[in-house]
């Protein structure tokens, strides 16, 4: 199972009742933060969401909608005696904001604070343990912008235990089974795996991508993700202004959905110009069918 | 008439109830915005404060509750295609931290951002113009910190019409009396100023002192203000803190009003340990009577 906790997922600037860009992923116990603008530690509060489990944080890019909270964030870690280490995933530069303001506050935090900075232009691995792996996608905005694809790795295979008794096979080679090898039983003869075994839990995905203007070529790397995050800022009738500032439509969105055949599409990083949110969704249905409308608050599981 | 508005008035992190330090002073049409914390520009949006009045900001120090929120309202003016200029009050570093942050977010301003970086140890004029001066209050907080203190002119005198005619003043000295110099009449003699005008109308000013430990010094700058703002981060049985943190008592706060002898006295800055805010005014009383509690959302008019 994985949830999705949408902090903000508007574009731009903190209104009274729109935050910018932020979430928060669960997935195989882990609290992945994807972006922070200004406000996030308070959203994280309102939404109730315990600080010490936020042990990453990625940062898309360095456009203030998505990282001015960041700062905020890791001063109030400070301040609550946080003593976990803090990883930051975002774009080179962002160790020199934070720690610029860190030396002019005089106030270096006691817990260790590792950033990873990023400028590769391909796909690449930044993190993994034994269940979870997170690729960069590269994007295409007006500065240079990742987005990142969390993935859970292939789990054990499940045995049949009857059937792998049955075929007089040592438990001892019961592990093997599980990791997807073939085995030899007592008699000498070699198992297939899969006439003893099972596929696991299907492993889940979640790709984020914003902001970005449509770029095809993040098709392969998100290719059958669980679910996609994909910005729509605005709608068709203002394609201009989306190919003006590189971002995305609605109907865009959904293109890279289809080809990319996601099990479900979130919208988001809305513009404040339209008067509601259903608009974005029912552009972006008239491509790809499975759409859901983020909002500030919502949460999703999958 | 002065109108403050409190923006956010608690000490060390945003939360869902409580923000930051930042505070509107409206005097003589203008509209000083003092301090910054993160969320400012929200406040600001839910207290209808248009963001196009604010043309000069004062940063009292380079704590994030003092100033996380101006790269934030720097960056919505901008996108609000602002064009009047903006002037930066705020210690030295001020220019270097918001600088960074636009060039790597390749997003400079079109409005005219004009920095004023400070780093006098004496008070200092900051601001002037026919009305208004401003001034730099020392303080002494863990980094380099400066109050503000905002004062009206004199205005000028009021002339007793009738009194002038009597003594034969060529009305072509009616300038030189409101501007309170003596003159000589149609016979030649002198005139005192004192026979002829009356004062004007008081002016008004507010010191804003926030971070500080007790500083008597302070008194000789912010003597008779109208109004002086002074932080009370603690209570009396949490001196030790204080003197630790280097910030004041709610008791240490009233000292400073009452040598200085000030009319009102405006409590804020409140560390959240404490359950009620009524305890910091208690304690305040047993020193100087006029005292006022701040709180987020409430608006003075003095």
């Amino acid at each position: 199972m994985m949830r999705l906790t949408i902090l903000g997922c508007y574009s731009a600037t903190p209104r009274t009742l729109n935050n910018t860009t932020s979430q928060v992923l669960e997935i195989n116990n882990h609290m992945f933060l994807i972006d922070c603008g200004e406000g996030t530690q308070v959203q994280l509060r309102r939404n109730k969401i315990k600080f010490n489990r936020i042990k990453h944080i990625f940062i898309s890019h360095l456009h203030g909608d998505h990282f001015f909270g960041l700062v905020g964030l890791i001063s109030t870690f400070r301040l609550l005696t946080r003593e976990a280490d803090l990883h930051i995933y975002g774009p080179k530069g962002i160790k020199e904001i934070v720690t610029l303001q860190m030396k002019l506050a005089d106030s270096w935090t006691n817990y260790n604070l590792i950033f990873h900075e990023l400028t590769t232009n391909a796909s690449k691995l930044i993190f993994e343990d034994e269940k979870v792996e997170v690729y960069t996608i590269p994007l295409n905005h007006r500065v240079y912008t990742n987005g990142y694809l969390f993935k859970e790795k292939e789990g054990e295979r499940k045995l049949k235990l009857k059937a792998a008794e049955k075929l007089n096979i040592n438990v001892a080679y019961y592990r093997k089974l599980k990791q997807g090898f073939d085995v030899v039983n007592e008699k000498g003869e070699t198992i297939k795996n899969e006439t003893v075994t099972i596929a696991g839990k299907k492993p889940l995905s979640y790709a984020f991508c914003s902001d970005t203007m449509y770029k095809e070529d993040i098709v392969p790397i998100i290719k059958n993700a669980d679910v996609l995050y994909h910005e729509s800022t605005f709608l068709d009738k203002h394609a201009h202004l989306a190919a003006k500032t590189k971002h995305s439509t609605a109907k865009e969105a959904a293109l890279i959905a289809k080809q990319a055949q996601v099990g479900t599409l979130l919208l988001g990083h809305y513009s404040t110009r339209y008067d509601s949110l259903n608009v974005f969704k029912e552009e972006a249905q008239t491509v790809f069918e499975n759409i859901e409308l983020c909002d500030d608050g919502k949460v999703f599981e999958f």
